[in-house]
């Protein structure tokens, strides 16, 4: 109980505003939005970027399949609509912790434009900042990695309407951060958005 | 960019962890969920509270009416499964601030028992501390009050299912956290709420 704020509590009128919140932090919350076919690299990149903000005293988050799929999204299936509705959340709570003053950082396949344009939407209408990082690797060397074994049951027919294989990827046209993964280290994906990240002077506040 | 992360990128193998987020913020993240009725002072209460809190160097955040049914659950009504629905997600979207280390302050009346219970659960179960907080005046003392002239229309007839009115509020059996608001100021409120998370070390890290 070093802080002891309870002994010395002093309250006007008054709402903390955002900037407030993101001061505190020393940093500017916003979004990352990593998007790419399953097996481009996007949780790699993500987990690796989490850490190296961490390490240097930043505040980052990450939203994946683990902590959204069996949680705020457990009752969303995979229709056309499902999907939608489940990009659309993310979005939401995306905004949410920017608006917090966190960095965070998605991970899905996010395949469509129209979806991925709607959250872009979102955090422009709210001041809030909004980075796309494209994570292009191309279907075949997706599919050589295979890291969890869905395209292999795909291409057995075992699963439907798999991004790449039998459902489309549509590709960022105007994406902030352009990483091709098959052709650059972890290292320097990981310091290619944080160069993004400092060069709009959101690692400070 | 006094920082220059950029140029010093240095990565291993390994996921940031839980500690690291908390240690980096200097507190433990953990959810306070304020329930009462309407015009029972829970956002006067949330919005002083994140005041001090971020006053004294600490990060909190806010969900009420405001970001939340505009944004993540602005496809849901107020149907009975509808209302079960907001919660579930402003649960598990506090589950998440939580887990990234951030104090999350929720200001919804919340009146169904089992709906708290859920989130509390859910907490629970994720290792996340989840303090109930009450925030109780009586039915006269909240419509008199009647901030945003419901009472008067729930009363005329003219909203329907109003907690309180036609519609019951289930009062909190075991609630961390018990502010009696017609009997105390809203210093001795965030007062107390600040005294329940120093004596759990939630803020510090």
């Amino acid at each position: 109980m070093a802080q002891q704020i309870a002994t010395n509590v002093h309250w006007h009128e008054g709402t903390a505003s955002r900037e407030e919140r993101h001061k505190n932090l020393g940093q500017k919350g916003c979004t990352l939005w990593t998007t790419g076919l399953s097996g481009s690299g996007k949780s790699t990149v993500a987990v690796a970027l989490e850490q190296v903000l961490i390490q240097n005293g930043k505040h980052a988050y990450r939203l994946d399949g683990d902590n959204i799929r069996h949680g705020l999204n457990k009752n969303l299936g995979f229709s056309a609509e499902d999907r939608a509705e489940n990009i659309r959340r993310i979005g939401e709570v995306s905004k949410l912790f920017a608006d917090s003053g966190m960095i965070v950082i998605n991970a899905f396949i996010s395949p469509y434009r129209a979806d991925r344009d709607i959250v872009r939407q979102l955090h422009e209408e709210a001041g809030l900042p909004f980075l796309e990082v494209f994570v292009d690797a191309p279907l075949e060397v997706a599919e050589e990695r295979d890291p969890k074994g869905l395209y292999k049951k795909a291409r057995a027919g075992e699963i439907k309407g798999f991004t790449g294989i039998d459902d489309p990827y549509e590709a960022p046209e105007h994406a902030e951060i352009h990483l091709k993964t098959h052709e650059m280290s972890v290292e320097d994906s990981v310091r290619a958005i944080v160069e993004a990240l400092e060069s709009r002077g959101l690692l400070s506040a």
